[in-house]
């Protein structure tokens, strides 16, 4: 972790193509900030060719944002290609806590055994079945209060599992991470922790899981921090962002990430 | 209506939790428009939970701009569950006029008595049966045109009905209001008028739908005019115009609106 | 084609409703993208309305970007209509080589003629049956290797074949044109491809297709240079364009098209 710039050099050097399952809502921002990034985003989530396509990305992100029955059998067969081919793929559990729709899909793609889980603090204490006070897609938990339920989620799949938030905890069920990297006005902007799986499945590809998530965080919330002294407010914050992502070189990320041992 | 900022005060500090069931061109900008104004957007829509998850939400938008015949089953499901319990809910009757998918939806939603209804002028008139000359979302007729039809339909459905154009006409029947705030690049914007019907469902959460929805509006255009002045066309309009809507006080609000008794 | 810009102001005073059943990733930008132009879109893609819309609709666009087999039914029906009315329809065969669901697509509609055809180079071979290496959206192919495939598609199809790239390529299969406006920041920015299919079938209304097609992609592509300049990296670039579309001028894109005679 003393050279975060080189996750991102080696993310950039092999452009992967990244299979996106998301929701409606972020599939336009999700592809932004991936292409702005360097990664190669395709949104590819209809039953017919999920599994198929799924074959040939190099990794895959899924978002139970906006589900359906049908959505959720090509979210199973597209892991289960990644699973069994040792492809990296993402698990993003918006809003699970609302639903019993999103509970089974969380508990069904669980089993599949996600390389990373990414999501705020009331999401990951619910998919683990902790207690949580979210409602919608906001988190109304503290990153400290899901600390346990992520050990404990990196514990039954052998992955990763990422807490976002004011200041990230990211653990692989032994070790943890914190990453302090980040803007308050990035929840005002919808779909940002969606867009960031897809930036944390772009960074998994031929890394280590837990170093490509921590050093994807710092990146990202580093390239947050940029864009809020060339914006003034959620909008302008958007294209900004956008243009940090894209200009973020390794030499700043390495200077600018504020990771420390949990 | 001498204190407009007042409304825009209780919607933020109540931060409603708005369930969205919009069309698939609007769900990013509905979502980034409610985020920045304060409320909480949640778009969710699958059969399987709308109704479920419409017993969390403290107000409902139903837009049929991009329709299915599953999706209207989850519209009704989610606005009966909102009517049953007291709870606010908002109809946005895009193009309606313009097939009979749309026309059958409009009707089935309309029985169920929405708190607002929010659209253009020709919209409006469809909706309620009249002759509308609208192709597509476009309005082609004037906001005049439509206030008879909006008297009507406030009528029928003891609720209110808003017809938005270069001056708004809001109307529960009885008394009307116009509000000429607003800016001529708006419609140039897609899915600004849906976004907006997220925003008087905010708005319309524990304060009187009428009051509700012209504060809603007057907020809305002042911010647009405020972002005509720090944009250059359509594309600098969007980023303007969310930074306005975050950066609105409600002090300025009150004395920008600009609302008269019709 | 020595003044390009008539087909703008043309475009621009019939103001045509465009239908387009495009992918989920693009819906919101082309709607902006068109509207800046100054067209009018509509995103209709219900199988239960498709049809009916269509006979109401100046064009048409059809995008398999996120697919399913209901929609590939819509996009039959919607350029059946079209065809049979002798309107014209713009196909955009994103990805197709990736699935057999996109293929199978690709072939249906393919079948159905289109007035024009406009995909990057892997896609406009992969479409012809010859072999192209493009994975997910992105091309992998040069322009120039695909010319052989674009006059083969527009031989079999009576109509015009456009492959995009850093110079473009339209042709009918007899004559064939060069555009090369554009910006290498283009491709970074999600869905600029599939919304100059909706452009394209904006043009390509009340006008001959071939020239149509040429002037479309010359005022993409100058809109794209200028934006460039008032831009600092992909994200602030799409408001710029979009604020370039809208306030492009027939006589500026006259002036600065640069189109050549292949």
């Amino acid at each position: 972790m003393d050279d975060i710039g080189t996750y991102l050099t080696k993310m950039r050097s092999t452009a992967p193509l990244v299979q996106n399952i998301t929701n409606y809502v972020a599939m336009n921002i999700m592809a932004n900030v991936m292409l702005a990034a360097g990664a190669s985003p395709a949104m590819v989530h209809a039953r017919e060719e999920a599994g198929e396509f799924a074959a040939i990305a190099q990794a895959l992100s899924v978002n139970i944002g906006t589900l359906d029955p049908e959505w959720v059998s090509a979210m199973e067969e597209a892991a289960g290609v990644m699973a069994a081919a040792g492809k990296p793929w993402v698990l993003d559990p918006v809003a699970i806590g609302a639903t019993t729709l999103r509970q089974d899909a969380g508990a069904r793609l669980l089993a599949l055994k996600p390389t990373v889980i990414r999501g705020n603090a009331s999401e990951i204490m619910a998919l683990a079945g902790a207690d949580a006070a979210g409602r919608g897609a906001d988190a109304a938990d503290a990153v400290s209060a899901a600390e346990a339920a992520a050990r404990d989620l990196a514990g039954r799949t052998g992955g990763v599992a990422a807490v976002t938030g004011p200041v990230d905890y990211v653990t692989d069920g032994s070790e943890g991470w914190r990453i302090a990297n980040g803007a308050p006005v990035m929840p005002q902007v919808t779909a940002l922790g969606c867009s960031l799986t897809g930036i944390v499945a772009a960074f998994a590809v031929d890394q280590p899981a837990l170093a490509a998530t921590v050093a994807a965080l710092a990146y990202y919330g580093l390239a947050g921090e940029q864009a809020v002294g060339l914006s003034t407010g959620p909008g302008s914050f958007q294209p900004a962002f956008l243009d940090a992502l894209a200009a973020m070189t390794p030499e700043t990320l390495t200077a600018g990430a504020r990771v420390t041992r949990a």
